[in-house]
C-alpha cells in the first residue's frame, strides 16, 4: 500500500508498503484523511526515536467489526494486554501502551492502518471529515477540563497563537473562563478575535500577575518563563506542549507563591466529538493546506513553514469510494 | 534591648537595640524562646536581601491587647493595610505583606518584637514551650493537606530526613497516607522509624514510579530530579523547600505523564496547635541544642552544622518571669 515512512534517513513516500496485519482485537481501517501535528514534525527531527509510519490524527472506516463501514477516529493510546492492571481507566498512562504513529505502532499517514477495535469512536454524520480530523487534538484541549476546575469568569491566559492555542482558548472560553490569548503574530490573533476572544500581541504585553490559570501552548521553553510572570499566587500553569530540551528555571517562585504546574496531554474523545457535533468549537479555519497521500512528505515540509496551521493529507482512493462526506 | 542583628557584614548580638515601636493594630510581645529555621541560615547567606532581626518561629507573651499575658505564636505573614483586597483570606499571598523576620519586618531573635495583633494565636496550656516553638513549621507541613487530597492508604514518599521531612511525614501519615521516607542518613532515619514510618536510605533506593504523592523536603535541586523518578503518572510532587539557584530540568515527563507540581509554603496555625495539643505529632526529639539569646549568633552557627536539627534560642529574662511552662 501507499504511505509515508520515517527512518533515520528521513521521510519518504513508498508505494509497496506491506498491508497492516491486524492482531487479535484489532481491525483494519481505510483512512480517509489525516492531519499533521507538531508532534509529527518533532518525530521527523528524532523525538521519541520513532521509525515507521507516523500520523495520529485521522478519520478512517473499519473493514470489519462492530463499526464496519462507519466513520471513526481512534484514541491513540493502545494496549492489547488481557487483564491489564492499568486499562482501560488509565490507558493513557499504561506503561505497556503503544501510541499510534508515535510509539511502537504504525500511524495513519497511509492507506490503511490496524488499530485496537476498543480504541474506535464513531463520528456522527453531522461532523464533516475535515472537522473530524481535529477530534484528537480537540480532545487534548478538553483534557484541561478533566484536570482543573474553571469556575465562571476565571481569568485565563492562553500563550500561543497556533493550532493548539486556538483549540484550548475556545474550550476554556466555552467552559466559562475569561480568556485572553497572547501570541507573537497580530495576523494569527485575528482568528481568535473573530471568536470573541481577547488577544494581546506579545510585544505589547505588560506582564501582570493576574491570571488564575495560564495555559502554555507555545511549544517553546520561553512559554513557562512567561507564564510565571502572568500567573497569580496560588494560580495554575497548564503545560500543554512538550519541548525537546531542558529548562533552566528559578523554581523558588513556585514555592513562595504556591503555584501549581499541571502537565496535560491526551484527552477524552467523546467530549471532543460532542463539541464538534454541537458546533461549540470552530476548527476549519485552521486548515491552510491539503496534499494527496502521494505528497505526504511535502505535507510535512509545508506544515513546518511559518504561517501554516493545520495541513491535511487526503487519501484520495479511500475518500472517493466513501459514502460519507 | 538584647537581640541578634543581620547586616551585610554578618550576624552580631547587640545589647542596645531600640525597643520595638508598635504601629496601630500591633502589640509588643515578650519573647520566651525561638527556633532556628533553614530559612534563617539562608537569610544569613544573603537570601531575600534581609537586614535586621531575623527569627520567625517563636513563642511570646503580649504586653497588651486581648491576649495580654497569654502565650501566643504569630502567623508570620503580616498586612496592616485597611480594607486590603487580599486580606485576611489571602494574607499569605498578599502582595503588600511583610513577613516576620524575613521580609520588611523585625523578627523574634530578640527580647521583644511588635506584631499585628490579628496574627496572634493563643497556645493552650497543655503545649509546653519547647513544643510550641514548632507551631510555625508544623503549620507549614499541614499546608500540604490544604492543597491536595490524601485518600486513605495513598502511597506517599517524603524526600529528606531533616526537620521539615520529619514534620511532613508525620502529618501525611496521620492523614492516612502510606508514607515512606527517603533520606541520606541511616542515623537520622531512626527517628522516623520510631514513629512507625517506613524508611529507605538513599543509597539503597531502587527508583520505581509508584508514589502517588512525593514531597520534596530535601532543600536541594536534586530533590526534584529524584521526585520525578518516584512519582507515578498523574501523580503529584509537592515542593516544600526553596532552593537558591536555578534548576536544569527536562520538563517533558511532566507533560507526558500529566504530573502536578505544587509549591507549598506557610500553613494553618490552628491545625498545628490542635495537633500539638492532641499529641498527634512528635516534635521535641528534633531539639538538638539550646542557646541563651546572648549567644544567638552561635545558635545559628550550630544550626548549620551536620547532625543538628532544631536549635533553640532561649530568652532567659522573659522565661524566668513567665508563669507558664
Amino acid at each position: 500500500m501507499l504511505g509515508l515512512v520515517l527512518t533515520a534517513e528521513g521521510l519518504t513516500v513508498e508505494r509497496d508498503l506491506p498491508e497492516p496485519q491486524p492482531l487479535p482485537r484489532e481491525v483494519v481501517l481505510d483512512i480517509k484523511l489525516a492531519g499533521v501535528c507538531e508532534t509529527d514534525l518533532q518525530l521527523a527531527r528524532g523525538y521519541m526515536g520513532f521509525e515507521g509510519i507516523p500520523g495520529h490524527e485521522f478519520v478512517g472506516i473499519p473493514q470489519s467489526g462492530r463499526l464496519k463501514g462507519r466513520r471513526v477516529a481512534p484514541d491513540i493510546n493502545c494496549c492489547l494486554a488481557e487483564d491489564c492492571e492499568y486499562c482501560p481507566e488509565n490507558r493513557h498512562h499504561c506503561p505497556n501502551r503503544t501510541v499510534i504513529g508515535i510509539l511502537g505502532r504504525s500511524g495513519g499517514f497511509a492507506e490503511r492502518v490496524a488499530v485496537p477495535e476498543e480504541n474506535l469512536f464513531e463520528i456522527p454524520d453531522r461532523i464533516p471529515d475535515e472537522q473530524a480530523v481535529f477530534i484528537e487534538p480537540l480532545a487534548a484541549a478538553f483534557e484541561i477540563l478533566e484536570q482543573i476546575e474553571i469556575p465562571p469568569k476565571t481569568p485565563v491566559t492562553v500563550l500561543g497563537d497556533g493550532r493548539l492555542g486556538y483549540l484550548c482558548a475556545q474550550v476554556l472560553a466555552a467552559a466559562g473562563g475569561n480568556v485572553t490569548v497572547v501570541g507573537k503574530h497580530a495576523g494569527k490573533l485575528e482568528r481568535f478575535r473573530a471568536r470573541g476572544l481577547d488577544t494581546i500581541v506579545l510585544d505589547d504585553l505588560v506582564p501582570e500577575r493576574k491570571a488564575e490559570v495560564v495555559v502554555d501552548c507555545t511549544g517553546s521553553e520561553s512559554g513557562l518563563e512567561l507564564a510565571l510572570k502572568l500567573v497569580r499566587p496560588r494560580g495554575t500553569i497548564v503545560m500543554k506542549t512538550t519541548v525537546a530540551g531542558r529548562y533552566d528555571l528559578d523554581m523558588a517562585q513556585i514555592v513562595i507563591d504556591e503555584l501549581r504546574l499541571v502537565g496535560s496531554r491526551c484527552g477524552p474523545f467523546p467530549r471532543a466529538i460532542e463539541a464538534l457535533a454541537n458546533q461549540e468549537i470552530e476548527v476549519e479555519s485552521l486548515i491552510t493546506a491539503r496534499f494527496p497521500l502521494e505528497q505526504a512528505d511535502q505535507a510535512l515540509e509545508t506544515a513546518a513553514e511559518k504561517g501554516q496551521h493545520k495541513v491535511l493529507i487526503i487519501m484520495d482512493s479511500n475518500t472517493e469510494s466513501s459514502s460519507t462526506r
